[in-house]
């Protein structure tokens, strides 16, 4: 049976719209999904659940209410649930981000950048 | 607050034991494990839960009774549940895996190869 290997910079030039995660796998109840991500994001939380980032091109912050951490290329974070967090990226970054699914972009915030799911496999 | 991020290629550094993996980030019940692989691993499977593995550096082959996949750096695979498979790198090769806590990286094969925990975080 054929197997194919999911490519992640493949992935990337198949869309360009900023904070629009895609969903590019499924484990159990989790999702893997990249998004392009430029300027500011959002205050917001996840009240039920930890959040992985992943960078996998350029560079990101993640403000929170008492710090921030800056990751590049080959880094991660775990955002603990409940604490509230603030992406942003100065330039046009490419990240992987891993939650359950039905998780809002947006958490409870809700606003302009909260994306529909959109499951590419 | 301090926080800081998790460097992959830094945690490679640290150790060198080939299928022994190091937990480096947890999430919610899930465990981020970077192993150095090389040669060929056990057939086996797990039951429970699907297994998601992400090249950081070199190439792996993910054998099935089925067929094959092929993965290079920056490429990713989910082994779903209950399926045997058995991990190949002709030459060494970094990888980051994911899966609950408490998973065994034989399954229920065990072996030589079977690895204690091993928590960085």
């Amino acid at each position: 049976m054929k197997k194919s290997a999911i490519n992640l910079q493949d992935k990337f030039t198949k869309f360009s719209k900023h904070w629009s995660p895609r969903v590019v796998a499924e484990m159990n109840d989790y999702q893997f999904k990249l998004a392009k991500i430029e300027g500011e994001f959002v205050w917001h939380d996840h009240k039920e659940t930890d959040e992985v980032f992943v960078v996998i091109e350029g560079k990101m912050l993640i403000e929170f209410r008492d710090g921030k951490v800056e990751l590049s290329e080959g880094e991660m974070y775990v955002v603990p649930k409940g604490v509230e967090h603030k992406p942003f990226a100065e330039k046009e970054c490419k990240i992987m981000f891993i939650e359950p699914r039905g998780i809002a972009n947006t958490g409870e915030a809700g606003g302009d950048l909260t994306a529909e799911e959109d499951v590419w496999i």
